[in-house]
């Protein structure tokens, strides 16, 4: 397997084209992972949510970073890691055009809706659902691209410890 | 689409199952998300890797996620999350039978030495790899499942937005 780093026009072709990946946030020095749809436009990943332990969590600390990959065997894969920071479009007049840009590419990927409000149905109380429309803004963006060598593969564990 | 918990037992089946999701950890309040392979065994995960970034920031702060999914369709999936903490098998004496036991667990799972050695393929400096057995130990697990529901999936987005 032959491990290289991919540019940085291929990490936004996969943002874009997978729009799905899993989001990390931290509360009192402790991650919490969640699996996130997403829609990628001008290195921002928009998101709609209802509120929840993750919204909480970023509103305290916009910190985050997320992970997307694609992976067609365990030696052919691609995989991009994105730091960023939360920002989320509120209610306010402020934030209206921003938020209804959100749900303009939000509302493209069918079944948008579906995660957020369902994920609703699990929690005890009967509150209701808030949505939150948020974008994470990447600060930094890096990308791997795993492919077969066929040299490298044939060799055993042992071989491997050994050469190291 | 209706989702619902999972026992404690289907999270460990699904861990068990795939040894394969993602590790979140953090530094300085900003997290950083990586996918691994690792191996279920009592409430741990077992994990091989080189010295790198990861390794360094779990050192300096134990405290971890790791997120675990297998989707079969937008509406048809399982995710568990782990919440637990960083545990690694020096190279003392003390912790020989650690790393041994986390070695022979590891060994079963065929090329698991690929990802982390290959990985040091990509980095500029030549440094020896060093290799580094691990456990998370888990402190809490929660799981999900997501199931087709036809009713739901009839509702329109906007729907959606009405009701709630």
């Amino acid at each position: 397997m032959l491990i290289t780093k991919i540019r940085s026009r291929e990490c936004r072709e996969l943002l874009a084209r997978l729009g799905f990946g899993r989001l990390a946030c931290v509360s009192n020095n402790r991650p919490y992972i969640v699996p996130i749809y997403f829609s990628y436009d001008a290195e921002c990943l928009y998101c709609f949510s209802t509120l929840g332990r993750k919204i909480e969590w970023m509103r305290e600390n916009p910190l985050v970073c997320v992970e997307v990959d694609e992976i067609s065997a365990h030696d052919d894969w691609l995989s991009v890691i994105a730091l960023g920071h939360y920002l989320e479009f509120s209610n306010s007049p402020n934030d209206a055009k921003g938020q209804e840009y959100a749900r303009s590419l939000i509302e493209k990927r069918a079944l948008w809706w579906q995660s957020g409000y369902t994920a609703v149905q699990v929690r005890r109380n009967r509150k209701p659902a808030v949505p939150v429309f948020y974008c994470i803004q990447i600060e930094k963006m890096t990308g791997l691209r795993a492919s077969p060598n066929t040299r490298e593969n044939a060799r055993t564990p042992r071989d491997a410890l050994i050469r190291n």
